[in-house]
């Protein structure tokens, strides 16, 4: 198994793209291996296991059939090695992008990286969707994202001698408070509370740095933006007893990650409550072709429940192969039926 | 978890009546306690384990997910590890034969051995059904069932003295045949084959009887029953070069054992191909109340792998539980996020 994220010009040709390293993810590329077709994983995030390892690495999990207790780190590392024999690539760090249809009815999928895939089938493991920022909600926001709203911090110098104020109340938003307030000319932190989510090392130097005068804080919700001609002036902030104005150039809200269908949003499949609609006997989206399975597929009485993630990708993966090999019929049904495969994976554990 | 084979005149009442111990019958049993819905099991088979602990108990399986390799009785000895917590009911050796719905909504379950059940609903796990004699093609076999042909030797003596044809090739056949001899005044075995599929031994002991004229062995074909005003007289045996006639007044067919879906086939639900057609979003069958999962169940593209059942059952049990508490809203989604579950299951491991 290789972990890459280099670019690469060049197509990766394999049968089925797997989005989402997550559990379910990983187990399809098993049953990929195990039916005959070939995969490659790819997964925004840094490392493999998705959000259950994002969001609960140690908690117990119950409900995995015949495993009576384990945590979500040991559920990955059992799926890794379950799907070692087949030797899968992933590709961290790569968000997918677009899709496109050829006339002869594979796919060309791009990732925000740069990599180019070349598949016959799509499935989308992507649990919850990417993770994005959380952004504002304010209507006067979005026109001036990435001039003067902004949701990350790109390069510290592009705040050099700015009023900026950071929004938020987590290690994020306190750590970028004080690395800013060197380069700006006033860095305001603005938190609803006067607690905070962050290390208590962090709101300690804060503190400090407020008594010193090279910061300030000041506890309220941004109710507005005030825009002139384009550029951001002022904000107005929200307090228990009334509003205040404060001055800003540059507003940075870091309130965290929120889930996100992110570009798949765009890619014409029917969607509901955000997550994508799919067949129950196959799993397939509205584009066929392009199949959803685990916690992002949406049909009626679904569960998110990780085992039904395993069996829709294996249901999914059944009708995939009728698009990467029409003329061949599929003969594998049971691991233990098929000498050749039982020998390729019994030797492999 | 008890295992009872009694007869009980009392009603048992519970949530859920789950037919079939194996796999997935026995997840069922521990989803059903995570949703907060009582339960109890049924199987026909004298052990826990089902079809596949019967078929191929030592055989490693390489597709449970998250679970690289194990064999059947690993399977299924986790299972149990599992559902312990709920200390769920196991009645072995009980058939399902007849169910009846109550006008409350309610149904009345009976077995062949006298257990009542009065549940909310049904999960038929029971794989390929329960397993019966394979029986002879021949349409004059029928009417002479139980009392000229035989599928199965309840008593020895019941053959005291009359000429006897044992067919078959298996260590079932060959063992009836040579206790019958004892009793009987000829026995013929007959089988299509000079071969068989039992044990050396019985197959040496069988000659034996023969050169020392104790009985008879013939190859050949059942062809046709010769039968007089409801007797049976004579078998038409077919070989290589023609047919030779065989006096007998007692056939017994010994060809071993086949699935079927037995009693519940009368049960009014909607079957092809022996299987039990369900909605795919919650694996119910034509009867409202009644689900199957498993390889029992019938939908497009229904693939029998064990991981299939899993799923199947946990949806299915969360439409069952309507049916049980009609008033309550469910709420319980994942273990572990059930603080009071988790402690149970937690402490239980």
């Amino acid at each position: 198994m290789t972990t890459t994220a280099d670019p690469s010009p060049q197509p990766i040709r394999t049968d089925v793209l797997i989005v989402g390293a997550g559990p379910v993810g990983l187990f399809a590329a098993f049953e990929a291996g195990v039916i005959g077709l070939t995969c490659q994983i790819v997964d925004v995030l840094g490392r493999i296991g998705g959000q259950c390892i994002e969001l609960y690495p140690d908690k117990p999990i119950y409900d995995i059939p015949a495993i009576p207790s384990c945590t979500a780190r040991d559920l990955v590392e059992r799926l890794m090695a379950q799907v070692k024999p087949f030797d899968v690539p992933i590709h961290l760090e790569q968000r997918v992008e677009t899709v496109e249809q050829r006339d002869d009815g594979r796919w060309t999928v791009r990732t925000h990286r740069g990599l180019v895939f070349d598949v016959a089938a799509i499935l989308l493991a992507a649990g919850n969707g990417a993770f994005v920022p959380q952004k504002l909600t304010l209507d006067e926001a979005a026109p001036l994202e990435k001039r003067h709203v902004h949701y990350s911090v790109p390069r510290l110098a592009d705040f050099a001698g700015k009023v900026v104020v950071v929004a938020g109340g987590g290690d994020s938003a306190l750590d970028w408070a004080l690395a800013l307030r060197q380069v700006a000319r006033r860095v305001t932190l603005v938190h609803r509370r006067a607690g905070f989510s962050a290390a208590d090392s962090s709101v300690a130097q804060m503190r400090r740095a407020v008594e010193a005068g090279e910061m300030d804080f000041v506890v309220g919700a941004i109710a507005a933006l005030g825009v002139e001609d384009g550029v951001l002036k002022s904000l107005t902030l929200r307090h228990i007893d009334g509003e205040t104005q404060l001055e800003a150039e540059h507003l940075i809200a870091l309130y965290g990650l929120v889930a996100d269908l992110g570009p798949i949003a765009q890619w014409g499949l029917a969607i509901h409550g955000g997550r994508i609609d799919v067949d129950t006997s196959n799993y397939e989206s509205s584009r066929p072709g392009i199949f959803a399975v685990g916690d992002i597929a949406n049909y009626p009485n679904k569960q998110k429940l990780i085992l039904s993630g395993f069996h829709e990708a294996s249901l999914a993966l059944r009708k995939a192969y009728v698009y990467a090999y029409p003329d061949k019929k599929r003969v594998h049904v049971h691991s233990s039926y098929d000498a050749k495969l039982a020998e390729k994976i019994g030797s492999a554990g």
